[in-house]
């Protein structure tokens, strides 16, 4: 940076603290005499001085150089390249000037392959002997900027057991339950055999425990072309690394294989996995696997597949190889190989994983926090998944302190975190919520979370509750879109143009989804009730392509971001200003800028979703829904009573203003069920848990509805249930509402 | 009162204001220039002028007003009776100044003995010919002042099923696991027979529970002199009713017999018992019993305790009967009675109840609320419990209202509570609490219970949360002692010299134990974790006489006060003056008066404890308390460190007084752990939880020690259940302390 703008920024710098000092003064005098209008408008001066004075110390020269850092080894979690990078997060904050850098280390489960003996698939001929053998690692590549690829952890299913099976292979797509349907509906069978099921659609965890509730012997999971490079005349146009962003044929995903039913370290439930704290037997904890599962390519998978006997698969499990799918079971009489053999070799062992936490203390309510996070922990180099992230939160972070560094400060709390062992379940979050919740709980004002920043540059996908959309949108009408483009200059203009809320109609606004689950933001939603963001750069998905096609692979290089997606590093900027923006305004209003109407229409389209959906249903079981529409009109009601409260209030008194602050905090958390959701007793959000069953309703009432329709067997209890769901989440919803006006405690 | 008073209590009330005004003025200055020394002078002096003045508006004759009024009629829960008070208790509190009162009705599971058929005990002979039936309710009595004793329910076991059953009759004492283990030492069983018991030292619904489990067909339970009278050559001279104190033969107690493990409404268990909630079955409910169970007097328990056969009771079994106490089976073969006949007829049926919430809104934090509850529901007429009480409350409630209508208002709400079904297991706080729960989470500084106000005038019986002990004691230091007594002039002298925290040492603190359970503030430490205190006017113990003699029965009539206890009221008017200016304090201090090295001392003293205790036998097992030990000595330091900092802070500015109290207040929610004591999830918190087994030590930690200890059969399976609650206590400790000190979130 040329020293002009640097000067620049020092000035306004300035200009904000005497613009913040003469509003401090005004406020003490207003708050005597009133006159709230005056103080809006000079606060919303001061807010806009710091918003563009943040943006401006954003630099995508700084971001490349952080992520380059980032990527030049490996930074598995519980590996000496985790903790380094850690201790890098650290320095690098302190340097930055922030208040406070900490590393925060549990002891959790982890899962590695075994050091000598590689995994593998291989086809046995009738004497036993291998005719193939899948290939042990992804080949290194000769690219520019060079990365070490064979340093990566080699290709394996954490948390697999060890043990080699050997049998008939049959074939499940995606391992989706109906898959599982559709295959027994054709007499099919798993137990006994070795499944082959194909990435996508559903996690991991899900496809596995599937297999082994069937009796399946072991899971061999494969990437299709069809899903990382898609299908149609325009596939054949895609490049694959390391000349473009689709996946090449030796490219293997890795993953965890818990089944995360209950999430977090799976011996630790509940409580932190401190070094002293008590720890299940492996066999007492649920989510681990008891058959073994790996991972292969497609052209290891085109050995097998092309070898399968069997009915021909339904036309919707094809995939992209040229071959003829088969479903199974066994092998062609034709060919020489006669089985599978599936050996896995994999060890589970507790280690030491490092969250990184630092702070910058806020000015007027320090124990307010408004937290930033994203893990640290990669299956590969990282190149995507997480440090695109983490080099725009070493972004962020250091914009923040350069702004502390000339004498701003925000009103409340800022809190960085680099979490630990995503990968292998939600890890390091989890158990630092779980370690401080009780704080959590009483303080934290949001979690805004980003794991792969920029995996594409086609549009933003951006998730929220739906109390913080508004300030995000807000801020995305701050920030320029990084390249020329025909839908507008924002963020906002391209997001609602490209990703509509409304499919097809690109006037409505940005589509924003419900933070459901699958990153670091899941422990803050899910557990404690803090109101979460988690935003990410996407491609466009009408091509078919969900998961990014080298995700998990060993290809996700720095080379992958500068010669690929994001050579100018301006997405990462974007994406950097854009999360910044959002965290200064929620730490930085006077009165948080949280939107609660939007949650009442979240739980009005619910309910709207229940009646047209089941309402029939229902009303033939003499299930009236009378009291929970009433509850949800009640919430959109308080939410009226307040906001028109809020809006004439004197907030120039603190004690007024922390009031108010207060319960839009707090609004989020009153829809936790401390007893949890039924059979998952961590998933305590009432409203934004994953359902289990489609249905796009409250989602344990959707649950039970679903199955009270869909199963004959026990429908006296089904339907009881179906009436204590519909009874609990009216209470809640109602529960929620008295928050915002039972100021008095009247009924 | 004469006018004299009445106009310097309204000068007093100009004073305050005009302190109050200067004071305002003040704390805005000073919060520009500091000066903390003045202003805590000024507010201490105003401070003083406000406590003196509320209690110059207590008054004994209103009170004995109030108490003649609540005990005219029967005012059980789920009746008439109790919704007419509840009434006019709403309209009182409206007339006295309260800025709000209002009726929250909840339906929950109740029960009553059958209207036409009464149950009894009956002896029969070989013709199975009734020769003895027990009394169907206590005599009416020639009363001055009168009271219709036959309007009162009559003597019945609640929730007990309906059902004749005949048999032999087994005694087992108080029946306490102890007395059990004893009997079956004996070779004594009470599979297939009807026990007999006698009331005292442990719940009605642990007795049945544990003749239920043992297979017992029915149980009776008899109030014996020894535990209404007492032993030994002094018995002969305490009158009994009506002339005295003291219990005679004809007595009943009634009282609910739920197996109160999980506490609140048996069929709503974690949920409010709305109308339109979800109810489970009533087999499906934990709490309520499936064997009959009915109460007698002595008068007629005598009659089957005089034909018992079987070995001679032990002596420490004996009561005061002048008879043989014998243990059983079965009766003299020298007598005409055969058999035993029990015959119960109660329903259960779900009823509305209604608890009174009446509010004083706070001057300057009104989302912070100070409660102070009383039950209304009575199994009587209500004499003491829980009317002597409920006067007391009407009478703080005056005080507050009055000093309201000339111009003060608290700092923070107050909330006054009535609670309805409180006798028939907690139900109507609990269900309040549970409807309530998020808002009392974030909000509530305090709930101060009162039950029984006067049941005697010996001492003060005080529980309380650690940290508010001190706030209790200040206020009893201010408080008169009502009548000349040698130990002092004021409640704090007369209490620490007759019931000292050291017994023996008159010259150590008074009393002051933990809220373990037993009255409407268990579900507001159990389930919330919102301290709490309870008061009670009590009995010398000494005597060997714990429950007041007349608990329960149809004696505890105002006669019983007027003429017995408390003629001129004045110990009535000390507890609301307590009351009211323990509330005060907690109400009106800028900071809260909260000593959380209090609360350390009481961990320091649990680890002691579990280290004299046992230390010896976890070494043996390799078991370190090293983690736990160092959590307390941490906690103990975090609260130094906390006080160090309030010491010298600015706590002139409105934000940091705040976080200082939030912190204060949210304490002891840090000790509930969302998930629940083992096999006792709603109770949650983690150190006032009543142990299972006898220990002083952390509840789950050491009943599992006790446990591990004395079960030999799983003592692998035990021992590790030992380490699992080592280290969650270890870790809520260590939470605990966190919330002190880790306002930056540092580790």
């Amino acid at each position: 940076m040329a020293m002009g703008p640097r000067v620049k920024v020092f000035l306004l710098a300035v200009v904000c603290a005497a613009i913040g000092l003469v509003v401090g003064v005004l406020i003490g005098f207003f708050s005597r005499s009133g006159g709230r209008a005056d103080v809006e408008t000079l606060l919303s001066e001061e807010e806009s001085w710091v918003s563009g004075a943040l943006m401006a110390e954003i630099d995508p020269g700084r971001i490349e150089g952080y992520l380059r850092k980032l990527t030049e080894k490996p930074h598995l979690a519980g590996t000496e390249g985790s903790y380094t990078l850690a201790e890098y997060v650290r320095q690098t904050w302190l340097e930055q000037g922030l208040d406070s850098a900490h590393i925060a280390p549990y002891h959790v489960l982890l899962s590695y392959p075994h050091p000598d003996k590689p995994s593998y698939v291989a086809l046995l001929d009738s004497n036993d002997d291998e005719m193939f053998r899948s290939a042990p690692r992804e080949p290194n590549l000769d690219l520019d900027p060079p990365a070490n690829i064979s340093s990566v952890v080699p290709p394996f299913a954490a948390y697999s057991p060890s043990g080699t099976v050997e049998g008939d292979l049959v074939c499940v797509n995606y391992g989706r339950t109906s898959d599982f349907a559709r295959l027994e509906s054709l007499n099919i069978n798993v137990a006994g055999k070795i499944v082959i099921a194909r990435y996508g659609k559903t996690s991991r965890g899900r496809k596995l425990r599937r297999c082994q509730v069937r009796g399946a012997l072991g899971l061999i999971v494969y990437s299709d072309p069809a899903d990382t490079v898609g299908t149609g005349p325009a596939a054949d146009d895609r490049p694959v690394y390391p000349e473009g962003w689709f996946g090449p044929g030796t490219a293997v995903q890795r993953g965890h294989y818990l089944y995360t039913q209950v999430e977090g370290e799976p011996l630790t439930p509940g409580y932190p996995a401190k070094d002293y704290m008590f720890r299940l037997n492996e066999n007492a904890s649920e989510p681990l696997p008891t058959i073994p599962a790996y991972p292969i390519g497609y052209n290891d998978a085109w050995h097998l597949l092309s070898a399968m006997d069997g009915p021909e698969a339904p036309s919707s499990w094809r995939g992209g190889l040229n071959i003829t799918y088969r479903l199974g079971p066994g092998l062609q009489a034709s060919g020489r190989a006669r089985k599978v053999r599936l050996n896995v070799n994999v060890n589970r062992e507790v280690r030491p994983i490092h969250n990184v936490i630092g702070v910058i203390r806020g000015r007027v309510e320090p124990d307010r926090y408004v937290l930033l996070g994203n893990h640290r922990d990669a299956w590969n180099l990282g190149g995507v998944d997480p440090s695109s992230g983490t080099s725009s939160l070493m972004e962020v972070s250091h914009a923040f302190g350069a702004m502390v560094k000339k004498g701003w400060r925000p009103r409340r709390s800022l809190v960085f975190c680099s979490w630990d062992a995503e990968e292998y379940g939600i890890h390091g979050s989890f158990e630092w919520v779980e370690d401080f919740g009780k704080i959590l709980t009483e303080r934290a004002v949001a979690y805004l979370n980003v794991d792969m920043a920029v995996r594409a540059t086609y549009s933003l996908r951006g998730r929220a509750s739906p109390q913080l959309a508004p300030a995000l949108l807000e801020a995305a009408k701050k920030v320029p879109w990084p390249v020329s483009a025909p839908e507008g200059k924002t963020m906002y203009d391209v997001w609602r143009k490209r990703t509509p809320e409304v499919n097809g109609d690109p006037d409505t606004k940005p589509r924003v989804d419900l933070p459901r689950s699958g990153s670091d933001f899941t422990p803050f939603v899910h557990r404690l009730g803090v109101p979460a963001i988690d935003l990410a750069f996407f491609q466009d998905t009408s091509m078919g392509i969900w998961d990014y096609p080298l995700y998990h692979t060993a290809y996700a290089t720095f080379h992958l971001q500068k010669k690929i997606i994001d050579p100018d590093f301006l997405f990462h900027r974007a994406m950097s200003q854009l999360w910044a923006e959002t965290a200064r305004s929620l730490a930085d209003s006077l009165i948080l800028p949280f939107r609660l109407s939007e949650y009442g229409a979240v739980l009005g389209g619910m309910m709207e979703d229940l009646e047209s959906r089941y309402g029939t249903q229902l009303a033939a079981r003499d299930i009236s829904l009378d009291s929970l529409s009433s509850a949800v009109n009640n919430f959109t009601t308080a939410v009226d009573t307040f906001d028109a409260e809020v809006a004439g209030a004197k907030i120039t008194d603190p004690f007024v203003a922390r009031m108010y602050n207060d319960q839009l905090m707090q609004l989020e958390r009153a829809f936790i069920d401390p007893q949890g959701l039924p059979g998952r007793k961590f998933y305590r959000h009432t409203v934004m848990a994953s359902r289990l069953y489609s249905s796009a309703t409250f989602p344990a009432l959707g649950d039970a509805i679903y199955l009270a329709v869909n199963n004959k067997a026990d429908s006296e209890g089904a339907w009881r249930d179906v009436r204590k769901q519909l009874s609990i989440i009216t209470f809640i919803i109602q529960s929620a509402a008295n928050t915002l006006v039972k100021i008095d405690l009247t009924s």
